[in-house]
C-alpha cells in the first residue's frame, strides 16, 4: 500500500495446467527457490497436497486442475460409467487428500454432479471438465468478494496483524483496499513449523509493496500490548454455523490476545459450513509431529523428544467479532439468520 | 519422573571458574554441541553475557564469577581505593549487559557494599570475592527453596506446560518434586527465536526422566482446549510489587490461554522486585530484530522483511493464579503484604 503499483504476488497464480500435466508452485521451498513440481497424473497431484507441495487455496486450484487432467486421460473413452466410475474415483483421491479442510470437495462438487447426467462418455467429460475449471473461476470470484468485503471493515491507517497465509482472501482484500483508496501496514507471525507467514504471506505483502513486520508466533500478545496492532484479520479453514472459526493453528491466540486489549478479530471464509452445525461436526487434521522438532529440515530439537503437532485450532465465537463472507460481515451468532453486521 | 534415577542436567552446572578464566557452556549450540567458551578477563565474560553464550540464570553465574576473576586480576594491588574504583567499573559492565533482568545487580550487589569497608587492599579484594561466590551460592539455596515451593502446589500426576527455560527454577522445582513422589510430564513450547524450550528446556527435562512433549509457540492453547495440560508454570525475570510478571516472549500468550481454559497459571521467582513498584519502572529490551528472520542462523524469512523481537512480555495480575517465591506462593495481589497464600 505504498506508491509502488502492486502487481497480483507469484503465490496468486501458483497453479497451472500445461501439456506436461498439473504444474504447481513448491511452497515448501518458497521463496528461496521459486520452482515447480509437474505432476503428470492425478495420483501425482493427490501426493504433492498430502505432501504440502502447496497450501491454503493451492489445493483447491490443484484438484481442479488435477480433475480437469484426469478428464483428458479418459479422451476418447465411449462407456459412459467408466468415465463415471473413473472421475468419481479421482474426485475421491483428491478430496481424501485433506480432512479437515473443505475446499476441495467443494470445488469438486460440481463435477462430481455432472456425472450423474444422462449423457454420452464425450459429453460427460466435457461438462464434468467444465464443472471443475469453473469452480476455480468461481472461487476467485468469491475471493474478490470477500476481499471486498474485508476491505470495507477496516479503516484507512490501520496496522492489521495477521496469522499463517490467508493466501487469495488476503491478497483481494489488499488489492480492494487499495482500490479504496486505504493504506495500511502488516504485521505477520512467522507460524511455525511450516512458516507461512514468513515465507509465503510477508513476502508476497512485500511484493505487493505493503510495509510488513515479522515476529514470532509468542509475540503476538506482546505486539498488541504495546499499541502496534489495530485489527486482527485470519482466514479460517472452516466456519461451522454456530461461529467456531477453524483455521491454523495459533489463530486462538491471536484471538486470545486481541480480546485482552480490546481490538478486533476478523476472520475471513467464503460461507460457513452447512454440514458443520457446530464444532463437534470437524475433525482436526494432526499432522507429522517430528515436523515440530526442525526447522526447514534443520534440526532444532534435542533427542529424546516427542513433538505433537495440531495442525487447526479452533477459536470459539465468543473471541471473534465478526465472520467475514462473500456475502458480507457478520457477527459469530449471526451467522444461520444470515443477516449481516 | 520415571524410573530412571535423575542426576542434574548439565545446563544446571554451565559455568566454571577455572585458571584459565571464566567458562561458560555455549546455550547457542546447545544441545548439538557442548562446547564452553573460555573468558580470560571479565571484558570477555561482558561480551559473552551480550552476545547470549548464556542465559537465564546462567548470566548471574558468569557475573559473580567474572568478579571473582577480577579480583583475582588484581592480587597485588597496593592501593585501596583503586581496588574500589576497578572493582566498582567491573561491577557496573557486567551489570550493564542486561537491562531487563535484575539478577546481575542483585547477585553482585554484597561484593560491591563490601568495597566500602576501610580496609586495606588485600582485605576488600578478599571480602568482595567471597560476597560474590556466596552470591551464586545463596542464588542456588534460594532456588531450592522455590523449588520446594512449587513443587508443593503441583499435584502429583500434573501435566505441566511450560514456556522458555526457568533454568535452576525448574530443575529444582523437578527434585523437589521427585523426592515428595510426584510424578509429573511437560509439554514445552520451542520459544522462539532462540529456541530455549527445544534445546534447553526439553532436553534437561529428558536428561532428568520426565516425559515431556514439545510443541510450536502457537500450539499451546490448543493443547490447553484438547484438555493435555493441568497446570502452566513459567519462571519469571522480575515481578513487580503489584503482580506484574516480565518473562521472555510468550509468557503472556500462556497466561491468556490457561485463563480461558481455567488452567491455574503460576509464575516463578526467588523475589519480587522492590525497586520495580509497578510495570514502568521496568524497561522491556528490545533485541537484534534480524534473529527473527532466522532460526539458528538459517535465513526463514523472505526478503524485505523487517523484524521485531521484544524480548520480554509483561502479564498482568489478573491472569495469574500464583507467584511462587523463595517465601512461598502468594496470590498476585499479596505480594506487598508478603502473606501466602
Amino acid at each position: 500500500m505504498t506508491a509502488t503499483p502492486l502487481d497480483r504476488p507469484l503465490l496468486a497464480d501458483s497453479v497451472r495446467l500445461t501439456d506436461r500435466g498439473v504444474e504447481i508452485l513448491d511452497r515448501r521451498v518458497f521463496p528461496f527457490e521459486r520452482s515447480w513440481v509437474v505432476c503428470p497424473t492425478v495420483e501425482d497431484v493427490a501426493v504433492a497436497i498430502e505432501q504440502m507441495v502447496t497450501q491454503s487455496s493451492g489445493p483447491l486450484f490443484a484438484a481442479t486442475a488435477g480433475f480437469v487432467l484426469a478428464t483428458r486421460s479418459l479422451a476418447g473413452a465411449t462407456d459412459p460409467d467408466h468415465v463415471r466410475r473413473e472421475l468419481r474415483r479421482t474426485a475421491q483421491r483428491l478430496i481424501a487428500t485433506r480432512p479437515t479442510n473443505n475446499h476441495i470437495r467443494e470445488g469438486l462438487a460440481g463435477a462430481v454432479a455432472a456425472l450423474d447426467a444422462d449423457l454420452d462418455a464425450a459429453s460427460l467429460l466435457d461438462r464434468a471438465a467444465a464443472a471443475a475449471a469453473g469452480a476455480a473461476d468461481g472461487y476467485l470470484a468469491d475471493c474478490r468478494a470477500l476481499g471486498a468485503a474485508t476491505a470495507a471493515i477496516i479503516p484507512d491507517g490501520a496496522r492489521v496483524l495477521t496469522h499463517c497465509w490467508a493466501d487469495s482472501y488476503l491478497v483481494e482484500t489488499v488489492m480492494a483496499g487499495r482500490a479504496a483508496g486505504k493504506s495500511w501496514e502488516f504485521v505477520c507471525t512467522e507460524t511455525r513449523p511450516y512458516l507461512q507467514g514468513a515465507r509465503l504471506t510477508g513476502p508476497s505483502l512485500v511484493e505487493m509493496g505493503v510495509p510488513t513486520t515479522l515476529v514470532t508466533d509468542g509475540m503476538v500478545a506482546e505486539t498488541m500490548r504495546r499499541g502496534m496492532v489495530d485489527v486482527a484479520l485470519t482466514a479460517a479453514d472452516r466456519v461451522t454455523m454456530d461461529g467456531h472459526v477453524v483455521n491454523k493453528v495459533g489463530t486462538l491466540a491471536v484471538a486470545l490476545a486481541a480480546r485482552e486489549f480490546g481490538l478486533p478479530f476478523h476472520a475471513m471464509v467464503i460461507e460457513p459450513d452447512p454440514a458443520a452445525p457446530g464444532i463437534d461436526a470437524v475433525p482436526i487434521e494432526l499432522r507429522d509431529p517430528d515436523e515440530v522438532l526442525s526447522v526447514m529440515g534443520v534440526r532444532t530439537a534435542g533427542e529424546g523428544l516427542r513433538g505433537f503437532y495440531p495442525a487447526f485450532d479452533v477459536t470459539p465465537p465468543h473471541l471473534i467479532t465478526t465472520v467475514v463472507t462473500r456475502r458480507g460481515a457478520f457477527a459469530p451468532d449471526k451467522l444461520i439468520e444470515g443477516t449481516p453486521a
